[in-house]
């Protein structure tokens, strides 16, 4: 059969990994594929660059477009990101009849809906296992892996930033904003790091693990954000000598009857589980069946390689999966498009998670009874407490201390109003501080 | 489209598995498979047992062939294990062009590429996510998640029995014939545990993996297989000083221009590795390919629902597969059929791995040079040595010690030629214990 031919839009990164691992793997993956994978065509702003890259081995353009206006190309890869001119390009060669492979998570996470039911009507496929967790085929491990299974929750460490500015935070003691100049200086960090360090990043790839595991669409507006921008090195002391880690998790929940929980946020992980492990710049996703139980998998989740690894995943699965039915190959989001379900993401308020939290008090008789108190009548339960010795602060030799208390699973909203009661007692000296925390069992 | 029928020949734990998790999650299913699958007739030797697990749900028969014959059922799933019968009956359900799915690695381990070979022939699909390492995915990792890589090694805790023995050895410092009592009686191993203690269903699943990843034949005849029968608690202990866990691993690896590597045995795996922390009756696979570095994946190797969940799986992927050109579609071994490479397994002696060894010794003066030109003179260098105080033993005050030396890697023949040698050194007062390392980076 004759190779597929691929037009390239993007050659940043990723792209020059795509092009670099189909080049060198090239006998190896037409022994998978049945048939040989070739670039006919990329496009980038900068041409000479281009040029420099591919050299004689594919035609280089300015125009995106002249690559979706190539008959011969069978497949467009989208590797230009952004919202607006990678949505044009996409539902432009979907038009055209072109299969799409696309590593946008943002893409997706926003305008997935309209791509997707343009490629059904169209019958061509869009896949995207490089859009979450870079290298790992989590994706495939959705959509087809755990079919079987009414999937319970899904828990990731989904940008490999902020794991690794926590990593260090941990090891070395810091506090985020020195760490974040280090990651800024290795390439850990990008000059504007705001989308991974706000969990934007994050949030994205929660989106559409969120609608492949529930059938649901994506509905990144609705996704709970919060970065870890205001982590100190003292809670993570904290929560090591409680027997936990500090990790960005994004989260994802069915809750039976409500709707579906979708956050992302600082998660304090049990350290004995493999998830609160996994170290530096790596990613790893737990998915919870109720048929298989918890499953995880874990590599690098970005990097040109990597990233590579699961483009040419996807177009290999386009080799093998094209000649077959549309109607019953794969669906987009793992779920028959006719059988999505309207099912909406719970407001922050309404989500059920367990708590830690940090109140630095006035070392007084009956403070620990006040704030017991005010948990006790929110229905919120404490499951344990870590009360520091007193330090001397301040005039008159008044001291302080940090109460260190760990909820058992409560609604958010309860725990907010008990949260502004706690924070009004005079006892309370600063601003409380307050992590989720998710056992993952 | 009409429900696709199924027969299910085999109703002990892993069938009544998939039918249970078939019935319960028959909406959630159907949303993804886009037509419902029904388990039109059981067999079992049992007939009064079947009837009573499915009640009226579906025909129940004595004879398995009798859901070959029947010409509703499009797809045989093969639960029965072992060689002979499951092999007939599953070239006899190719014949009569039917969809196989079978989770017996043992008989794909040694028959895989006779089976294979007439399922291509007939083009119909023998899927088999549920013969490795149960409930996890990986058999789709392998094959389609990661096509991209020229997959490099593949290490993998595959066996749940033996991974908890061992788990139960070092948490209680016990030694194996102890543990395994237990184990038996809490039913995580069997009353013949044979087939687990001594490596061989490890062999068998991690034969099934080398031949995905290489694209090269079944070889289960040529795998290299050791149980933990020999462990002690005192090797473990060691290891763990040092900085190492010791899990039986099953280990497939690519020696360019000399052949495959495919082993199970023991082995060192340095503690700080995800692997070395998977405990108790957990399976993980680390899988390392060129493009997308090293990933892991987890989850349960075994049990009911476990392996259930990959059996639908399976029989959600043949209903999306099915309608596409068989030339294209899936290979059952990841590469093309007409692609596959005759490359051959490599003799244990030729393997290239590093080494643990204890020498029980004479504290004498130059014991030590001895044992340290012998392995310099054999070209096997030293990463590490252990030597322990001396304990009294025996009469008139002489005494022994624990000499643990870690090595490089080294060619195991050259390992086996400098070992008998040290162990004939008058020094040398017990059988050398020697157990493989790897590094798994």
């Amino acid at each position: 059969m004759k190779p597929m031919q691929v037009g390239l839009i993007g050659l940043g990164t990723v792209g020059a990994g795509v092009f670099e691992v189909l080049r060198r793997n090239q006998e190896e993956i037409s022994r998978r594929a049945g048939r040989s994978i070739e670039v006919r065509a990329v496009s980038r702003r900068d041409i000479a660059k281009a040029r420099a890259m591919v050299g004689g081995a594919a035609r280089v353009e300015e125009d995106p477009r002249a690559l979706i206006r190539d008959p011969e190309i069978e497949v467009i890869v989208e590797l230009i990101g952004g919202y607006d001119l990678s949505r044009e390009l996409v539902l432009e060669a979907i038009a055209a009849g072109k299969h799409v492979v696309t590593a946008n998570k943002a893409l997706l996470a926003v305008h997935g809906t309209e791509i997707f039911e343009a490629a059904d009507k169209k019958g061509v496929i869009v896949a995207f296992e490089a859009a979450v967790a870079g290298g790992i085929p989590i994706i495939k491990a959705l959509r087809e892996g755990l079919t079987a299974n009414r999937i319970q929750w899904i828990a990731g460490i989904i940008n490999g930033t902020t794991n690794f500015i926590l990593s260090e935070m941990r090891d070395k003691g810091l506090d985020f904003d020195v760490v974040l100049k280090e990651a800024q200086r290795l390439g850990y960090a990008e000059a504007d790091p705001t989308f991974d360090i706000e969990g934007v990043d994050a949030a994205h790839k929660a989106t559409i693990m969120s609608a492949i595991a529930f059938g649901i669409p994506v509905q990144f507006d609705k996704a709970y954000v919060e970065g870890i921008t205001q982590l100190s090195a003292t809670d993570i002391r904290y929560a090591e000598q409680l027997g936990y880690r500090i990790k960005l998790l994004g989260i994802t929940k069915r809750r039976e009857g409500e709707g579906v929980e979708l956050r992302v946020h600082p998660t304090l992980v049990p350290a004995k589980r493999l998830l609160a492990n996994v170290e530096g710049a790596m990613n790893a996703v737990v998915v919870n069946g109720d048929a298989v139980g918890t499953t995880l998998y874990y590599g690098k989740g970005a990097g040109s390689e990597p990233t590579a690894s699961a483009v040419i995943a996807d177009l290999v699965d386009v080799t093998r999966l094209a000649t077959s039915d549309p109607q019953h190959r794969v669906p987009h989001l793992a779920f028959q498009h006719s059988q999505m379900r309207d099912v909406s993401v719970l407001p922050i308020d309404h989500v059920v998670t367990s708590y830690y939290l940090r109140l630095r008090v006035a070392d007084q008789a009956g403070v620990l009874a006040r704030v017991a108190t005010i948990l006790a009548d929110a229905g919120i339960s404490v499951d344990a407490l870590l009360q520091r010795e007193a330090d001397e602060v301040g005039g008159e030799g008044s001291t302080q201390t940090d109460l260190i208390i760990l909820t058992h699973q409560a609604r958010e909203g309860a725990m907010n109003a008990a949260q502004e009661q706690l924070q009004a007692l005079p006892s309370v000296l600063q601003p409380i501080v307050r992590i989720r925390k998710e056992e993952l069992a």
